[in-house]
């Protein structure tokens, strides 16, 4: 819930130079959301993580240089580590890998390596710092030792997701990257403390804010959240194949489930719902990756990624974690939270948390998809015993979310976590949708980009969302996705500092040149 | 959920006289929904009975006449039962009670005697049938045996609730009103039958027609459940004190809790939100009946009852039963419904019934009232350490229902009844109210009526409710209750069928005049 504010004219002009990014494949499920992005025309000037703190997860990014460019598709920026394996600092001990492989799938035990800060004051001509992506620190000191490393041009913007109830594990993950940068780039670690900074922003920036000044010893700047989510959503979005979104052909077959074409089976090109729906220009690409960890009963689905992304802007940016904000953003970047709503991520969670043996929320969307929610939800039918036809009222709409639980006199009756968790997913995904469609028609705005932790990729959420907008618009909007959605405020946070960061990089001292 | 569909512009005229109309004073505090109304200007022509049949609960509206005017405020038309206590059909034995007294609490085990239907048709100069109040069937015999009742003028509208799953005791409860009725005046039981109708509504009508058909043996009548709903706020509203409001003051002590002001306290007059509010012409009384079940921690309220009702007209009327139906009705009483939402009755109480031992409705709105939500819910506070001012968003704010409960690795803690049931209301309250708000300001409508069995006159729901409406509208909307919120569509299919009944009534047989 929220107050409408005035809106802040954003005049920040994006420096990061996105020619030829590309999105790195993921290497799990768990990191569809955080798959790392190759900047082959960018190099940071000073080092700065950004983090972006909410009430359940906390969101790092971070740029590292790299000696070459990762192959494309190919496993380099992320590796497999589940959202429900981060309460443990990331091991750092050398390993026997002395191979440069990429396995597509990564041994369960092996280290998480994301290169290294590399500020550019800290370079050397006769010693780079190696910006190594996938080594691991024993190769790393051997790199160093025997050669040095020239660096590819550009490098790779990396993600990482912690729970906030756990943020020291956050704070020890980034001090051993900034100690690990001073390694590898043969600086002290005061050195390269003074080029390094926390840009924090989300609820906790305030609340941990001594945390993070006083435990890594470096520089920590508050940023506003809702502006950072903007600059984030206006950043991300120009990266191919960020964007993309549920064809109507998913959205068919979605509420309407036949059954007639199997899973993985090349999607077609949708046609635009209406011919008074722009999105961009239009000139998106179909790309024949299946949707990220389908389910057993798989909808048929066409996922449209925008390969050549056009202006996103004006546009309605649902952002959904605990709880769920709503912004609008006008064509110049100007923005206000217009509405909002407490049922988000955090409500499912937690009260699937209560209600199913699930102890992650990656658990819980597979339970759901597993679920059959018209054994717990009352449907249309179910009241009338066929459509309400003279209101619209499809008898396997649901008329009441867990509709058929309550019985009189206490009869507690048993009711399949599965079923559950559907039935909540579709709840919070169609309410979200609904409120969100409210909000996109009260200001006339046709592309509405939902963002934030709760989706997470999964197939359920996303068609619920989509059709949710399509129906309650008549399909006259669209709901677009972003595969970095969790990461809009924390992409936000860093790239708000860019311009600071050259400015500080041409004033810095010069006793940060010295290596060890 | 639903589509719009076109008005349906309803040219027909209340029939009923409602002046003198008085809401005869409850029981119970579970039956304070299901007052009786005395009006004292109306004899029904011909008697039918209205049932409007949701997807939980069985609404049945049927009017009878007193040979004595009830004694007002008194015990009169309903008697104690709980809603809990339906699934049983009400026993008709004789008692021992000869006195016609009205003990503010009856005995848990006296049966209910609503009098008796009494169509004109029937009625014999030398031998009026006695719809008697309060009276058990022992002394019914009695007095046909020993004298003619005189009846006194008008009559009582009479209110009952089944459970839906247990419709069968809603059809047994109405049998034995015809058959006792048949009794009472005196005629054969198929006499008695060709001068009564059922009027069904709601999703029931539909799928129920068959079994009351069949089982009852009278004739049956569908009526569509949206028409009902309208023509059943347009008589209620007309009835005084039948509609109330949750004064500012009471909504500024919701949210701005000092306890300052003592239970009990005679509210003062409230002023109207802003000027440019209009809720009829304000001649509104202020009642100081303390408002129903308060929780052990009542909050400081002010309710306002409207004692001269005016034009309700044009409103937005917010239907919450097992879900929502959410319908904008014009000046010249035309209507569409333009929303709705799955979360609704059925949602709270089925979610509660799987999360809290209650066994009833009315027991989880009980522990609502001993509950604290900030342990369940995340507050803005708890994100941010402080208010995000910049947003208005206060530090009490709740950001995320049940935000609190999920913990990564299945940290499974325990929360308290109490506690999961108040951030359920609100979660739940707080939505309808946020959706209603987005359709009245769509529609440009100032009053929002709030009917459904779900409210229950429960303080905590009202408030919310109230809360809701007035914080997304800034003050310029106000949400209006109604005593009988749940019998809206059954008050709707008995008032819809006057005209009908009037000129059956005038061609019916004369063979119903026969006495046994």
């Amino acid at each position: 819930m929220s107050f409408a504010t005035p809106s802040l004219p954003s005049a920040k002009v994006i420096q990061v130079d996105t020619r030829g990014a590309v999105i790195l494949d993921e290497e799990s499920p768990e990191t569809r959301d955080s798959r790392g992005i190759y900047l082959p025309n960018y190099i940071e000037p000073v080092s700065h993580i950004a983090v972006d703190v909410g009430g359940s997860l906390a969101k790092v990014v971070y740029f590292t240089r790299s000696p070459e460019p990762p192959a494309s598709p190919s496993v380099a920026a992320t590796r497999g580590s589940s959202a429900s394996n981060v309460s443990t600092p990331r091991s750092l001990s050398p390993t026997n890998d002395e191979h440069r492989s990429h396995p597509a799938t990564p041994p369960a035990s092996s280290s998480r390596m994301t290169g290294a800060l590399t500020p550019l004051v800290l370079e050397q001509p006769t010693n780079f710092g190696a910006g190594l992506l996938g080594l691991t620190e024993g190769l790393l000191r051997d790199h160093i030792l025997k050669r040095t490393v020239q660096h590819f041009p550009g490098g790779s913007l990396n993600f990482e997701r912690f729970e906030t109830d756990n943020i020291d594990t956050c704070v020890a993950f980034i001090q051993e990257l900034i100690e690990r940068s001073a390694q590898v780039n043969g600086v002290p670690i005061e050195d390269m403390r003074k080029g390094v900074k926390i840009m924090a922003t989300g609820g906790g920036a305030h609340k941990f804010y001594e945390l993070f000044h006083g435990q890594l010893q470096v520089e920590v700047r508050r940023e506003d959240e809702m502006e950072c989510l903007i600059e984030g959503l206006k950043f991300i979005s120009l990266i191919p194949d960020e964007v993309y979104f549920f064809s109507d052909e998913l959205i068919s077959s979605v509420s309407h489930p036949s059954g007639s074409s199997t899973f993985g089976s090349t999607p077609k090109i949708p046609p635009a719902p209406t011919p008074s729906v722009i999105i961009g220009n239009s000139s998106t690409s179909v790309n024949p990756v299946t949707l990220e960890r389908p389910g057993p009963n798989p909808p048929q689905y066409g996922v449209t990624f925008e390969s050549n992304p056009t202006a996103q802007l004006p546009c309605l940016l649902v952002n959904i974690g605990s709880g769920v904000s709503i912004i609008k953003v006008d064509e110049d970047g100007s923005y206000e939270r217009v509405s909002g709503t407490s049922l988000g991520g955090g409500t499912l969670w937690g009260l699937l948390s209560l209600l199913t043996p699930a102890t992650t929320f990656d658990e819980m969307l597979e339970l759901s998809e597993g679920g059959d929610n018209s054994t717990v939800d009352m449907l249309v039918g179910d009241i009338y015993g066929q459509d309400y036809s003279k209101l619209g009222l499809k008898n396997t709409m649901i008329a009441s979310s867990f509709g058929k639980v309550f019985k009189k006199g206490g009869d507690k009756r048993t009711f399949s976590p599965e079923d559950i968790s559907k039935s909540l997913l579709y709840a919070v995904s169609n309410n979200i949708g609904q409120i969100a469609y409210m909000n996109a028609e009260k200001y006339n705005l046709d592309r509405i980009y939902f963002g934030g932790c709760f989706i997470r990729g999964h197939a359920a959420t996303i068609a619920t969302l989509s059709y949710a907008i399509r129906f309650w618009s008549k399909g006259t909007k669209r709901a677009l996705f972003l595969r970095h959605e969790g990461f809009l405020g924390s992409i936000g946070a860093w790239i708000r500092n860019i311009d600071t960061a050259e400015e500080n990089a041409s004033t810095s001292e010069p006793g940060s040149e010295s290596n060890d």
